[in-house]
């Protein structure tokens, strides 16, 4: 792992195929990293080569127009990445870090983008958990040997890697215990764009049930927008 | 009830003796309204001259400063109000609208600016609803006959009242049924200070959810940044 102020070749593995997954990776590429990608089945998801209705391209298409990222299966991941990046949806998460090795993911690095969405009573979703805890805590709980910093949960994708998308500015939110596993996430974020004066720690990862909890907040202000190119900034300068 | 463009001379029922109701007392008695602040008790208020523990005035050294305000027992309060504002407590409101004769809150517009805030467990607190429901819909749901607007409830007391405290864009959200309701809380909005572009209509009075659950965010950033002099601005300005 480099604390340097530059991040190069990393060997990143991201978990989740699905929009988050496929703008992380392809901002990755993009910065020379080498990008593995894990999914579940990687045949049946070479085969998903359909945009969707969000108009996302399905991961089989997607890795054809960038054939040097790595698709993976869940069972076959190996060891030695410097970076996790958990883009899996919410309810997922849990049941497939199960699933990996303990040893692929013991005292890694994991930026934790999900967010606890529950559509089964359609849009706007809700939470599946909040309040009490938050699903980032969770993480942290169920897999101790993990040094989660959740990042980047409150922001649309195309936002997530390209902050100058935006004139003027605005925030991202880091939650995590572990100082140094924040750093090098904040590292990376300067890489996609993001300025240092941007990046907002609220603390250890009991804050990110903040950031989870500004989704129903986020969705609404979606319907209303009509666009997901919108992001909030924190504005504390009194006059 | 005036929908014009200028606000005068109304005639305020203000709900609670905390720092919210005299933060909002103080800025309409500036503004030339007539202030009626209700309480339980009116001499129990009277008797509270303390400071507490956040340095607001108790609400009987309040009144001493600005006697032109009306210090009414909730029991004794009459109808005639061209608008009601909520600053009771989260834990309070549906007690206390309770007790109120249906007659004074018979087609009334309420300014809601109530959190479910749940402090039993200590700082930060959590909520005591969220997710599936919300104060705000709680409330307009007990009294249909209110036309609620949910608003100033992400915001500290001063930059409610003085949203040019802070230098730069910055957001307040209106959710509420009712078009006319809105109208006529931006009118008032904007007597405060706040201009047209900094108010977010987020719709419907379903839409408080999210900013209701944008307070486990807030009190972290509060946390943070030491002081409750910020605010979040809505930047969906792309290049």
């Amino acid at each position: 792992m480099s604390t340097t102020n530059s991040i190069i070749n990393q060997n990143i593995l991201i978990l989740g195929t699905g929009a988050v997954g496929q703008a992380l990776a392809g901002k990755l590429l993009s910065l020379g990293h080498q990008v593995n990608i894990g999914t579940r089945n990687v045949k049946e998801s070479l085969s998903r080569t359909e945009k969707d209705n969000w108009g996302n391209s399905g991961i089989g298409l997607w890795i054809k127009e960038n054939p040097t990222a790595n698709l993976i299966n869940f069972d076959d991941i190996g060891r030695g990445f410097d970076l996790i990046i958990n883009a899996l949806s919410g309810q997922a998460v849990l049941s497939v870090l199960s699933g990996i090795s303990t040893e692929v993911l013991d005292n890694k690095i994991m930026i934790d983008i999900s967010n606890p969405l529950d559509f089964s009573k359609g849009f706007p979703p809700s939470l599946s958990i909040c309040n009490d805890t938050s699903l980032g805590e969770q993480i942290q709980a169920e897999f101790p040997f993990l040094k989660i910093v959740k990042a980047l949960n409150t922001i649309s994708n195309p936002i997530m890697v390209n902050p100058k998308l935006l004139e003027g500015d605005h925030t991202v939110f880091v939650s995590g215990n572990e100082a140094d596993a924040k750093s090098f996430v904040s590292l990376m974020l300067k890489s996609f764009g993001w300025e240092e004066s941007q990046i907002f720690d609220l603390g250890d990862i009991t804050t990110c049930r903040g950031t989870e909890m500004f989704l129903p907040l986020w969705v609404r202000m979606f319907g209303k927008l009509g666009s997901p190119i919108f992001n909030i900034n924190v504005n504390s300068k009194s006059k």
